[in-house]
């Protein structure tokens, strides 16, 4: 089964997932989660630009062959929706997710739960911990509940 | 011509691209903006909740029949993000339309430009102010630009 | 707005929620409600049959020209489980509407709650009055809660 | 070849289609069987919910992301009608698996023929024993029939 | 309701189904019915072909501008396959509407119906006189059965 | 690449096309050639019946759980229209091939041409002779041409 | 029918078709055909950019939300090749309309045939007179050919 | 991943791009490159055409079996100008990539940037350099940019 990742950055989550998910048959990919070098893909291949606008616009889009690839590719995607910044590409996604007819998983933490709502209301599950999503992870290949 | 105006209901850019558009062949179409009914539909409707996840639920699921009724049957898609909140719906709707293969306009703000980066590498047109949709809308359907 | 009224045919539900959308601008359709039109009508036309198995079968297609037709043509689907019979009928419809992405409104007894738990996770609404029914096309059309 | 085997979870359907099908180029996947996880798997992992109908609608959730799963994958579906119980779950999965164009075997018993008509329309075979699954199977692998 | 009349040309079916069906709200569409229009268009129109081959090729294409916008709008095709030639045109027409997912209704001749046994199959009715057709459209259409 | 032969029976031609492909990375696949296996499939698995047309009809389905697994599966489609018998099936198959997008190759006989029009009109390639199959395959799997 | 007139926007064919087609039920649609305005639409409507890449792009996707709006909606499309220029954008909405199996009639010059081969192979006719696609609406529509 | 390489034949572009990216798990499929072979292939195998215009369409047809299968199985299409020829194969390819929703890649020459815009305009990446195309699909398998 395959299991793309998306969404916030800056903690461990997708290591505790993909740690905890060791033990059964899934295949994780996620965006380029290297800030960096996801923020400047774009003008360090094909070319400086001096607009920001356009500087950013080249880098999402070399982002987006990665990203729409694993996306269309999974079969579950996870969306984690962390503490800080505007995160749109995040609900972006979900919403791509909700489209194409992909089982969305979101895991987000309780505050966002009013500002949530209408991508919790396309999930089939809203997770606050990583380790819930190994714990539906190995129920839905496995058949097996937490103890 | 079909055009969606999905994301923030606070200010009157709803009302400005509809009055600017009322010699075009265009019918507009959007969620339902008052914030109260919003909120409150599904439990007005379906009974309440004393847990507020699923008083949100159930309304996030009624506004859905509205709104993916109203983007899945859309030519045109415009998605404003405003100066407050999370709007993570607004990028969740622009995420439904791009994998829908929507025309996407964005309406936002300048300082929003570096987080909406992946959402303007989907979009067709970034625009700042209500009046360049109208613009584009008069362009696309009759070929004539602003003098 | 389209509005496909799929399930049972015994009570007045149909009649109900008809009459509570007069002043709305919504299209309704529904399978043939006359049982023993919907019976026989595969034997009356295209000639009789001594099994059973055919004789329904026969009937099953024809109506499913009249169904799928409604089905596939709906922006929403409503499916009605009522008190007796298997209903099974109904739940495929409710399964075909979900596989093609249609917004569904189950429609039901709270006695059925448990054993329609999957086609309530896959719903937009639950209802449990056909009134409940007309507030939610009500709601989707003109925004309006009931009072 | 993949196989979804949907439905009934009582008795030992599943296995003797496996058994049978032992020297065949087949792959099987179904539902979660062990009634008790399926039922639970909601709150077991993502939180206990008092009222019954969302303890429901959790774990209908998560079980839809293996059923679907199995469902979207498959090559054959195989929706198995039992002695007892409602089973919309079962039609349901044979109305997505109609709409999804997957080729569609109905087992069920001789007194549920009327009741089923509408699905045995949909469907490409109508068995009444596991073994004829099986003999299905393996015809249309390997062309040979039982002799 | 459209409805595409497809197959041979030779007769008045067509004639007796569109008269029959008069009073009901179904409009009708169908090949160039014109033998001679119908062989020569391509070379007509877009200059002549020494080679039979190409002479055909060039009216095939031309022709199926028209049919397949016929087929692919029609809610109901209904083929009909006469007592001469090869009409595999028919039979290729009724292989289009099965994977586009239309409602197929087959008008055919007792003597064939072992070689229409595929195209049976994936039909929703088999009839053999045009007035059953027009029966199975009034049922649609107004749930009437003939008395 | 993989590849489905379609159509006539009687003749060696799958066996030529399979034998002049060995060199090559090809997965061939076929309906159940065995006529009587195939005419008798329903009836063998799922129960006599005295009607012929139920017979049959049984039949057709059955086989048809294989053969549109096959057309769906294909990469290319050849169909094979022979000397005799109406061979609609053949022509039907090559509609759903076309609706479905799958590269056509027809292998006829000259004197089938003018029927065949409307199929080649639909088709990527006209042969005749089976060796003209194997040389296309080998042509787009290789870049190499017949010497 | 609708018809999308893409294409070469320096010749009157546009008129020609348009003018000839008076008499039938065709609504036709087309690219903005002012060249400056087409060229210079991103800039006017969504601010000046200094470097000319940013300043076609802009441009060609506020183009892009009119003209896949055609072709989209399009019944049938027109692609027209004419004598000047690199015409990829031509050779670009052909493309579309054949993966979004649009029937496509190419209007080109004799001499371009050679490096049309490949668009030709997907179009259901070439014709090199403006005055032969009016005959082919004509034929379409009303199954008259010229006289 | 699967990369298309379409487009010009006369250069060795496709080699840089396919040494540069060894060590990535990519696989690479393009069109026949042996010009003469790919204008040939048709009467070679189908048949002698004493005129010009079926000699290319048969060969095109026969290219289509192989290109089309390139295309709609890659995960990425990349499609170069070159300096010479009309090239409207290889806007063709684009447009077909664009509308079936493959990430394109153009590798092109900075004098074709106007002619190239709505190409541009559809694509995820721009450049001028086989290298460009090997850094892109490095980072994209890998997050790695070039130093």
């Amino acid at each position: 089964m395959k299991v793309y990742l998306s969404g916030e950055i800056h903690t461990d989550w997708r290591e505790r997932i993909i740690d905890g998910s060791k033990d059964l048959d899934v295949t994780f990919s996620s965006p380029v989660t290297d800030h960096a070098a996801s923020d400047d893909c774009g003008v360090a291949i094909l070319g400086e630009e001096p607009n920001k606008f356009w500087h950013d616009h080249k880098g999402a889009k070399v982002n987006a062959i990665r990203t729409r690839h694993g996306l269309e590719n999974a079969d579950i995607v996870v969306v984690r929706f962390g503490e800080k910044y505007k995160q749109w590409n995040a609900a972006f996604d979900a919403g791509m997710a909700a489209a194409l007819g992909k089982p969305l998983i979101v895991l987000s933490m309780p505050e966002h739960q009013h500002a949530l709502k209408e991508i919790h209301g396309a999930a089939l599950a809203a997770a606050e911990e990583p380790e819930q999503v190994v714990q539906i992870l190995r129920y839905v290949l496995t058949g097996k509940l937490p103890t």
